[in-house]
């Protein structure tokens, strides 16, 4: 299975957190199973393409019978790695660490912020609903000690490459990015972006296209 | 250039805030012009793809010159529809609806948090340093009133579409969705997404991947 997931492509991947989200939503229905073509209804996507998704990860359809809710469920949480739990640590506890630790701490089962770490004075030593904002001067010894595994960086762009530096030294094996820039990390971590501003303005620009088409097709 | 622009894939507008990105710190290191050589060594796209990318919108370089920094930036910014103000309103202002609010509102020029709205009584009335939040029954009449362009929902999944539904009614261009669910838009209004669980899922399985990838290295 290994070597059938290196081939895998970011695309695919990237559709599996919506596949499961469906499944969510199919199983608090008590929907038990479904078929490509009524998943397709369901999430958009054509029913071919579904099946070759799916496929990539050895296939878990069964002719004439469809899909197992329940079991495809349980095989996309275990291909996403959702099956065990993660420890976490936000830098940065302005306006945006805040909210991230507060949003991914009650929201997301499996995900545990562990804590947070900032550089002023008047945050340090106080709490956001039980997550403790620490000095960012401990921060490596308290991600190597307590084998965090994914550091969440809320810190301005200046300070992020600096921020990922020091949480892959001191050994997270994935990092969340919120700072408004690209940050570089070894082969052997993960990263993930959320890029607020560029969404913004990916935005903008669709509302101005939307807005010139409709100037034109009123001329035309 | 509208005909043009027609035709420019998704894919090209996705790079363009982060060309802008790196023309704001070039014009703030002082530099003046750039080779799409250089712009490479920068950015990480090959130079012929910057060149590509940047003739989607009649190219503005120059043989032998390079592209102007100032120029270039300006002309990104112009089709980003950067060159303008937009009014915003949060939908929800809950913890993560808090968050966009605050850093949306200082961090982006040229857009604008209007108001907030809620449906909780507890914090009706209330202000996010400045931002007030009203009563959600009022938002259809406010949005309509102070011509609001664009929309953020920062409901919970089951609210979701019901809040996209009455904001385009009520005139909205542009949906900005932080809701962990898909939403339907009309074809006149933008949509963009932000998935912040989608994405933590990715991010746990891209460090399982590499995980796996070196055990069966080891293995091997």
């Amino acid at each position: 299975m290994a070597a059938k997931n290196a081939k895998i492509s970011n695309a695919v991947i990237k559709r599996l957190p919506r596949y499961r989200r469906y499944l969510i939503e199919l199983k608090k229905k008590g929907v038990e199973k479904i078929s490509s073509k009524e998943f397709s209804a369901l999430i958009g996507y054509t029913a071919s393409q579904i099946r070759q998704d799916l496929n990539n990860f050895g296939g878990f359809g069964q002719q004439g019978y469809g899909y197992s809710v329940e079991g495809l469920y349980h095989e996309i949480s275990a291909i996403l790695g959702l099956d065990r739990e993660y420890r976490m640590v936000i830098v940065g506890a302005g306006n945006l660490g805040q909210a991230i630790a507060k949003y991914t701490h009650f929201h997301k089962q499996g995900f545990k912020v562990w804590a947070a770490f900032d550089i002023k004075p008047s945050l340090i030593g106080t709490d956001l609903d039980g997550i403790e904002i620490l000095d960012h001067e401990g921060m490596v010894e308290y991600v190597e000690k307590n084998a965090i595994d994914i550091g969440i960086i809320c810190v301005n762009q200046d300070n992020a490459q600096e921020v990922a530096d020091k949480l892959c030294f001191a050994g997270v094996k994935g990092i969340w990015n919120f700072a408004p820039t690209d940050i570089e990390v070894p082969s052997h971590v993960a990263l993930e972006v959320v890029h607020l501003s560029d969404s913004l303005h990916s935005l903008a620009y669709h509302m101005n296209d939307i807005q010139k088409k409709g100037e034109k097709n009123a001329k035309d």
